[in-house]
């Protein structure tokens, strides 16, 4: 098995932490984005898509998301549990985790790739170019800024995002926080519900990967 | 259980097949999104974030989208499977999955949100107003064209889209090409093993619904 992972970037560390909770061990190799090596003819080969994380198993079967990856590692190492024991977990869980993902990891996104100068054509991620959206950018600031001050909210009094229990609803959530970083963003100052939050997951080992 | 609904729409649509395909009986409630109902004082109090689908439980707990809707009912109804029984097999309808709701399902949204005019000020679903971005909408379609042109390596040979057994894959790539239609788009002409899947994913009786 190998993981084909970017240090640096925001994707391929939400199925990075998840590997450190579950405590396995996976060959990694870097695909470094900033040279535009998910462009390259080998990485190609290993995923058309051109993107990072990759989990490649020695069959040849290929996960070219962190969906797919989660899927896969989940059913192979039930524990420690990060999506939910019960059925209700298992649905505040996975509930949580789409709202994280698409109201926060992909509104930071369309916010960073379709303003910065170094993202020029690379609005999307991927083989395909498309040019970035200025107009998309101004919404996903819009958006970003009301996501992480909704976060409070979301936190609330409860020690993880989802109850009880850490969660992939929380490594995304951390991922959303840690990154928001690039557009000069973060948690409102008066956030105290969102900052203890983000202090207790910060201080997890698998939070440095 | 309640389950909101509305009968025309392409979201709600991927929860009420997969609930048809599970033969699970739950009471069904229409929310008119024709006429803006979902933004009704009543509804948000069932979901402040003013979509559907929701699942909501007798004692309170609400699902609000499809990912938290089928990961509790297929907690609480395992079979028929939809999610894959094998670590493998997990992996795979989940990566397929969540390619086709990112590159087919949220493409062919951005295309028509952002064009239509019953849509001005309606750009992404929910409470917030946004403003149509025309040059998103012609991005959506590139991209709406180019997943559904590649539907038929995405099928290939295999009786459905994740392998020889029916999926959740199967069911939000069906409402991908169902709902295609509203921007005068559809499979390729030449596309026969895309035309040969989808033709037998609709003559499911889940597929009326």
């Amino acid at each position: 098995m190998k993981f084909y992972d970017c240090s640096t970037a925001p994707s391929p560390r939400r199925a990075r932490v998840f590997i450190a909770e579950k405590g396995i061990d996976i060959e990694t190799i870097q695909v470094d984005l900033g040279n535009r090596e998910q462009l390259s003819d080998w990485f190609r080969k290993i995923n058309p898509y051109c993107t990072v994380p990759v989990l490649s198993l020695d069959d040849g079967t290929t996960y070219t998301n962190t969906a797919g990856i989660r899927a896969y590692l989940d059913a192979l190492y039930p524990e420690p549990n990060l999506m939910g024991h019960t059925a209700q977990a298992k649905g505040r869980i996975a509930d949580l985790q789409w709202r994280i993902e698409t109201e926060g990891m992909m509104a930071r996104a369309e916010a960073l790739r379709n303003s910065v100068p170094g993202m020029k054509g690379r609005a999307l991620t991927g083989l395909e170019a498309y040019e970035q959206i200025p107009e998309l950018a101004e919404r996903g600031k819009a958006r970003a800024a009301r996501f992480l001050a909704g976060i409070e909210g979301l936190v609330g009094a409860k020690p993880f995002v989802a109850g009880d229990s850490y969660s992939v609803a929380d490594i995304d959530l951390m991922v959303v926080v840690d990154f928001a970083g690039w557009l000069k963003m973060g948690l409102p100052d008066d956030a105290v519900n969102a900052r203890r939050w983000h202090e207790a997951v910060s201080a997890r080992a698998s939070a440095k990967f």
